[in-house]
């Protein structure tokens, strides 16, 4: 196999987030002002899998933007143990690519009934989550066919940014996600090789990151599972030295994902700490001495930067499954839609 | 080695609960009443390594009791990146045995100059932590001197829970509580030997639950990383079929963490289906039939089971860790108290 679907459609990711920009501008900006009109107490999300990881993203990013906390809600909360949560102060950010799953759509709509302001993010808007919500983005990624979301990460994630930088009138932040499509594009070409032949013999690894970034390592660590079969794990680099690094022994493979942002310092210290106990560490900041660096496209603000790393890690992983005789289109016991009650 | 100070301090856990129960009620009583009088709009948790699993667990206990969403709030937010966040709404608990990272005390410190309730809950009312909260429990644990946190996290989680209880007026769920160090000692003694076997010759593992339970898992996947070396990753029952799944075969052990609670079919279930995969799974069920059943002490209130269950875990993984030749009390390249700024 020297292609797959998944291939394809990390390389079409520039043009996905370009559609959504284009496209999708007026539903941001409609949703934008009627998040301003509420003036919520707080944030909070609903998702699983992937789309759970662009809601720790986007938790990031309101909350270093608009300085609002952001709780992450377990949807069995209300589909399994049936509690009535409050949440009319709250607006409520559900993420889902198909819109499908019953208890994502469930606590949407009953949050929605309860007061709350609902933003859907989803591919299909004519999907139930889409009809229960009181504001729908749709992500315009196109269809997807790979098992491993690839495209609606990315798309998700920059709908709910561009949501949070109309919201708090950030034209910094804005002109940086007009710019990501050349970015990405940039992004799914760097070489990242060096990562790619350790990891073809790996069973286990780390990822770590901070901040934004964090969010991005534990979508890596998914993939990793999810496509090659490597036990990846996700911890902040604020965590990873409680406890974790416990397992750390010489030749333990370290994926460091470091934005140009005000944790990078921090990010590469750790890595070069795990380096310095015989760790194979890889880090995506040219500070590194111990680590080794890899090749990190900058965008033009920090929040962006890790939706540009994920490309590249996407265009990487890819190429790993392949050599490890995995076809990542179709993981082992996956399928594409999974409705969780 | 035949003994350890970690396996002393899980066996003084029954004594540390009644004494948290008996000389900590007055300030847990204080701290409810004035969270009635602030009636807050949400719930922010501020803490690290078990502390927020602690956390994690309290999340579920409050959102499942008094209806009230609980954030999760990354330290760095604050510390490193310098936002500040919007808390006035919010009771602000923060969760750490020493009272000491200089990241909590200081998110702590901020959120109650911007108007939070803020809670401390420690084993030192001497702490850092102690002075930038408006109220402190203090979790009379008694000295902790094993790296590995147990009995502190057991008495942080019940502090946290009783304060829920008066909060809310749940009779029931104070009833529960005050019958625990009875429970918990006999939890002490419940034989899981059959996992004990299995987990002297593995290299990584996922452990699963789902509500309060899913927390529980997280606790145990850091000890096992923590005192034996192994890689142990705790996932959500509802999450670990939408990827996570790929890395299972034949003998690839999970423990199944349940509840006598509502999710217990759907954990049960899922337990199965991944045993049906040729996985080793251990649940703590009675109603597994293709899993390993493991003896589990029921309390007398689903929200307390999960304590009961980490208990008897916290048992087993000494002994396991002994078993690898591991000292469960000096883990490799930790330390007993990790600040973080």
């Amino acid at each position: 196999m020297t292609t797959s679907q998944m291939q394809r459609e990390v390389h079409e990711i520039p043009e996905a987030v370009a559609r959504l920009l284009d496209r999708g501008g007026p539903a941001i900006r409609a949703a934008a002002r009627a998040a301003q009109d509420r003036n919520p107490a707080f944030i909070a999300t609903i998702a699983r899998g992937s789309s759970d990881h662009a809601c720790t993203y986007l938790k990031y990013a309101a909350e270093l933007t608009l300085g609002l906390p952001v709780a992450s809600l377990g949807p069995s909360v209300a589909s399994v143990y049936g509690a009535q949560l409050r949440l009319a102060p709250a607006l409520c950010l559900a993420v889902s690519q198909s819109g499908k799953s019953p208890d994502i759509v469930e606590l949407t709509r009953s949050a929605g009934a309860g007061g709350a302001l609902t933003v859907a993010v989803t591919n299909d808007p004519a999907s139930p989550l889409a009809a229960a919500a009181s504001a729908v983005l749709d992500i315009h990624a196109g269809p997807e066919l790979s098992v491993a979301a690839t495209k609606t990460f990315v798309t998700s994630a920059v709908a709910g940014l561009a949501l949070v930088a109309e919201w708090a009138g950030d034209a910094r932040l804005l002109s940086a996600i007009s710019h990501l499509p050349d970015r990405l594009d940039q992004a799914a070409r760097a070489d990242w090789s060096p990562l790619a032949d350790v990891m073809c013999s790996v069973g286990s690894l780390y990822t770590i990151g901070r901040g934004p970034s964090f969010a991005i390592s534990g979508e890596a660590a998914l993939k990793f599972k999810e496509t090659c079969q490597i036990h990846a794990e996700s911890y902040s680099s604020a965590e990873v030295l409680h406890g974790p690094v416990s397992i750390v022994d010489a030749d333990f493979p370290v994926l460091a994902f470091a934005a140009a942002d005000a944790a990078e310092g921090a990010v590469v210290e750790i890595a070069e700490t795990m380096a310095g106990k015989g760790a194979r560490v890889f880090v995506t900041s040219d500070r590194a001495r111990g680590a080794t660096r890899l090749p990190a496209v900058r965008t033009d603000h920090p929040l962006t930067d890790p939706l540009a790393l994920i490309v590249s890690f996407y265009a990487m992983v890819e190429a790993v499954a392949r050599a490890r005789g995995i076809d990542p289109d179709t993981p082992r016991h996956l399928k594409k839609v999974t409705e969780t009650t």
